[in-house]
């Protein structure tokens, strides 16, 4: 594919721009990470660490941003390119061109088990070793892939995919266009449990999981029903892999939840949240839109909209930063109050 | 159902009183969350951040604490209402008067794969896709649900269930009265390697995995066997999502422990432990009876009963907060100890 | 067996010697733990903490460390004993001489799915309900149990076991001897995601992962293949259960992961790395060979060959372990610096 064409397909804003020598339109073939890109491959740069690598990248082509430096060294070296506010993103775009997801053909594998009451759209893929119990709807397109099991009265929307192995518990709502990985498990009983002088009660979790669309959850994550009502994931958020949201748990739209975030019951997530791997938040906290997480905070109270948190417990991020700079001095620093102390005395 | 019924139904101890105005007894339909609550539902509540919620929910009977307060806050908007010491407890069995939950029919699925050496009680239920291995025994009335997967020579007690696409490895016990969400695994081999010249050797896992009565191991948890010995979680034990019990660990009775708790090889839990979320101990660390460790607290050493741990490294819960109450006036103690010294140097 | 023929295969190194009185070469019928050991079992000693239990261990013969107090201590109490640099790598020997893993027979099960463009080696194994996607090429002696998903155009080396309900994603290649848990997700998309106004837009993930020889995945752990390129896990590595390892790390050869460790994308870990239970490793940080980070660790930078670090954000280990016994000291450290503050002002 011309390096043209593909730049037509991924201009992505107004502030693009695209570096026009007519003479210099390789034929590429594929993309690649900036530091292993081979002749005839696209590539970006994002970021500091990254930007010396202009100079020795083995690419015929590369997505920049909008730095002037990094456009000359570049040309300088015979790689065409074009600059844009998001690089990245415009490398997303490539990649998509040149890269067919894998994808079952539509149809029922012989091997499904399907409840009589199952009902689906046109076109799905059901794979083989599906079970399916009663009282589940399938929208069109959804695919299933091999081993996958669902409860009754499950659900799911539109285009959905759930990978091998996953399971959906009873009654729970899966949006369109959600993907589901491998090993995720949906719906299973909240951790609900009342202390008693014979031992821990069970509290029947008798409410639902309902996962609105676009939603992506992580390989091996776990959601959890509630006792009574809903545990609920947004719009558009993202869940990695190995993430817990025990029941009740209301999580809003567009969050992002990186690898092995943890979240007790009847926690709230505003939207557009980042939630960096690691973090864990107790029970029925409440964290405003647009609030950050970094890796392993430990949240055990109510974040406002748009902090940034850091640690155990978690600080505004600014204030962990500065103490946890000077943490390091702690032994300097109590030898020294000891010895002022003596020196006081005398 | 007659609000006068339900109350009937979950009485639970003496100190229990129940309002009796035999002219306000209304019907029920159902249970709810009180903030969620409408007409016609059940709620209750329970601590101070719910105590308002009786001037607003929509409930029209509520489970309240024995607070006369609150009690004459329900009276006065017309809501029947019981008070206990212990609402939670009356509200977990309040809900189990409204909800059945899924059970599968009893019998084989035709798709089960079971070893001709596998022996079964009553009434049990194997789903679709069920592999059982040579020389298992199921108690009466166990469920498992589609894709288990047994290996060789494990023990079911009665009634016990396990949930879809989990794995019981080799010579694993699990008892009666036992609860095993999707995709727990339990008796894999050890994480065991000894370090030569020429790599990790691997040390064969022997051992084995006992489960005791009425355990819950959350979805996606994973509890290995040992080189020699065995594994055990004791008795009324109850595991969240995703935590991770290694080779040789000896867990109590009527533990709990939260989502993402990991334990490394040997570690001794006793009885009623409450580990919270994303708690780690390391090797052969031995956890008194009725310890308790906040959530992410990294245990290094033993811990005494009864104690209450918090931070990384493990401290006194008390002494954690003062400590970490003044973390965050590290630079500023670093400035003064600074100027300090400086005074008395002139 | 004879125990001077259990010495006699378990001789590892030059430096290892053998208690042998020719009078005493107990007859023996298994392995045990040093504190549950009974008559007619072998056991080892091997650090402080379990050196008293050399009286009182009910073990017919001890493989022990080369400690002259503890071989005069089991001579006396009629224990026959050899002694080495590494009793832990001796019992590790011992177990395999008296215990046969579980190994299902040859063949192919009739309930397994196999596109015919699948290929595979002699003697394999394949599990009831085995699920193989097309051009997927297993090795001699591969090993898959029951309920293994593996997606298309995969490669199993030789000899490589995949425990049951364990996935193998589109294009990975896993490399000879490997063991996978069940459960264990390889090769499933990365986490790529692109801010955009209207919200993440999808990234995807072209690339692979790579598993190379020897290599050990824990039950329910993830691997994720990267936009582009690849994600490797070199020769010999051994990772607990539960482990996240994010697209396009380049993990080393003999590294050590336990349980929960997770990673973020791009992180670069060296040879003969060793990560503790629940360590976080941050975007694109690069750990040296041979460094260790202990339990729970943060790393958010670069960590040099060697080092050993501990603590969130990750310090010399030395540096954590001093500042960490200061630290509950700083609410009195806070209370001096006042009242100093205070002489120095009158």
């Amino acid at each position: 594919m011309k390096f043209s064409t593909i730049a037509e397909k991924i201009r992505i804003t107004a502030t693009s721009s695209l570096a026009t020598n007519p003479d210099h339109d390789p034929e590429l073939t594929g993309v690649a990470a900036v530091d292993e890109a081979r002749p005839g491959t696209l590539s970006y740069i994002e970021g500091d660490k990254f930007a010396a690598l202009v100079t020795t990248t083995g690419a015929s082509a590369l997505i920049l941003p909008q730095d002037e430096g990094l456009q000359a060294q570049a040309t300088e070296r015979g790689i065409a390119w074009l600059s844009t506010a998001d690089p990245r993103l415009g490398f997303a775009r490539a990649i998509a061109l040149f890269y067919t997801p894998y994808r079952p053909a539509a149809g029922i594998h012989p091997t499904a088990v399907l409840d009589p009451t199952v009902s689906y759209g046109a076109n799905v893929a059901i794979g083989a070793n599906v079970v399916i119990q009663a009282g589940v709807h399938l929208g069109d397109d959804v695919c299933l892939h091999p081993n996958v099991v669902i409860y009754p009265d499950v659900q799911v929307g539109d285009r959905t995919v759930l990978h091998a192995n996953c399971v959906i518990h009873e009654r729970s709502q899966i949006g369109a266009d959600c993907t589901i990985h491998s090993g995720a498990v949906i719906g299973a009983e909240g951790f609900g449990f009342v202390p008693t002088a014979a031992g821990w009660e069970k509290m029947e979790q008798s409410g639902i999981v309902v996962i609105e669309d676009g939603v992506r959850v992580g390989s091996n994550s776990t959601i959890d029903r509630p006792a009574v009502g809903t545990t609920r994931v947004g719009r558009g958020t993202k869940l990695d892999n190995l993430v817990h949201i025990a029941h009740g748990c209301q999580v809003g739209e567009a969050v992002v939840m990186a690898g092995q975030v943890g979240m007790a019951g009847g926690v709230k997530v505003g939207n557009r949240v980042i939630l960096a791997g690691q973090v864990g938040i107790a029970n029925q906290a409440t964290i405003g839109d647009g609030a950050i997480a970094t890796a392993k905070a430990g949240i055990h109270s109510d974040i406002a909209p748009g902090e940034i948190v850091t640690g155990i417990p978690a600080l505004p991020h600014k204030v962990f930063l500065k103490a946890s700079a000077v943490y390091r001095r702690l032994p300097e620093m109590y030898k020294t109050l000891q010895r002022l102390q003596k020196q006081l005395q005398e």
